[in-house]
C-alpha cells in the first residue's frame, strides 16, 4: 500500500499538528503518546516514510533502534520504572493505528499491554511534565 | 547486573541446548518460541552478550532490528498474517523470563499479547513445520 502522507504523525513530521516532543535527530522523533497505557508512555518513529517494518530501510531501521534504546534507557531512569516495554505493530490487522512506523517505548510491564489501549487523552500539562523528566533524563544519560 | 552466561538463550547460541532455527548470521539467530502466543511466533536475539536493550551496542542493536524485520517479512508471508507484532520485554519488572535480549515477532494482533503466555510447550513437530514455511518465506524474499 503507498504510504499515506496525510497520517498524523507525517503531519507531525510536518510540524503542521502539535507535539509534545521529547527528542528528535536527523533521523527520528520521539514524542508522548496522548493516549498513554502508562505513565511516561513515549513514541519514537523515523523520519523516513514507511508504514510497517516491512518497508523502513535497514539504515532507517537501525537509526530507529538506536533512538528506540536511547528513549527506553530514559524513561527507565525518568520513571524509576521496574522494566521497559517495547512494541510496534505492523498493518491494521496487527492493531496498528497510525499508518507511519512507531515504536511504543512504555516503562512498565508487559501487564499494560493486557490493558486496552486508554479511549480519551491524557492531560497535556500532565503529559509536558513527563516530557521534561524525560529530556533531564537523556541529558543525564 | 553482569550477563549470566548460563542463560537458556546462551546456551542455545553455544548449541549445548537444542533450537528450532529459523535463521542465523554472524550477529543474529532467529528460532521457534516453544511455548508461542500465535502460531509461527519466532524471537529473535543478537549473539552479542546483553541482558536488555539498555545493554545492547548501538551495532549490536542495528544487526537485530535487521533480522527482525527479515522475520517479520518472512512470517507475515508464510503464514499469511494479517499483520505483525514485534515486542521486547527488557528486566524482570517489564516480564522479561530469559535474561539475553529477544525480539518476539508474532504473526497476528496486539489482542495475541493480551493473552496470558502459553504454559506448555507446543509439538515440536508442529514448530519444525512451520520453521520450515518461516525458512521458504525467507528464501523467497
Amino acid at each position: 500500500m503507498p504510504y499515506d502522507n496525510n497520517n498524523v504523525f507525517a503531519k507531525m513530521l510536518r510540524g503542521e499538528i502539535p507535539v509534545i516532543k521529547v527528542y528528535e535527530d536527523d533521523h527520528s522523533l520521539a514524542f508522548m503518546d496522548i493516549m498513554p497505557q502508562a505513565k511516561g508512555h513515549t513514541l519514537v518513529i523515523p523520519k523516513e516514510a514507511a508504514e510497517t517494518i516491512m518497508d523502513l530501510s535497514e539504515e532507517g531501521a537501525a537509526h530507529w533502534i538506536k533512538t528506540a534504546k536511547k528513549i527506553a534507557t530514559a524513561v527507565k531512569q525518568a520513571f524509576d520504572a521496574p522494566g521497559v516495554v517495547l512494541f510496534q505493530l505492523n498493518g491494521t490487522g496487527a492493531g496498528q493505528s497510525v499508518p507511519h512506523i512507531h515504536f511504543h517505548v512504555l516503562p512498565g510491564s508487559i501487564a499494560d499491554l493486557r490493558k486496552p489501549h486508554a479511549s480519551v487523552q491524557a492531560d497535556p500539562d500532565e503529559l509536558k511534565q513527563q516530557a521534561e523528566l524525560i529530556k533531564a533524563a537523556l541529558q543525564n544519560s
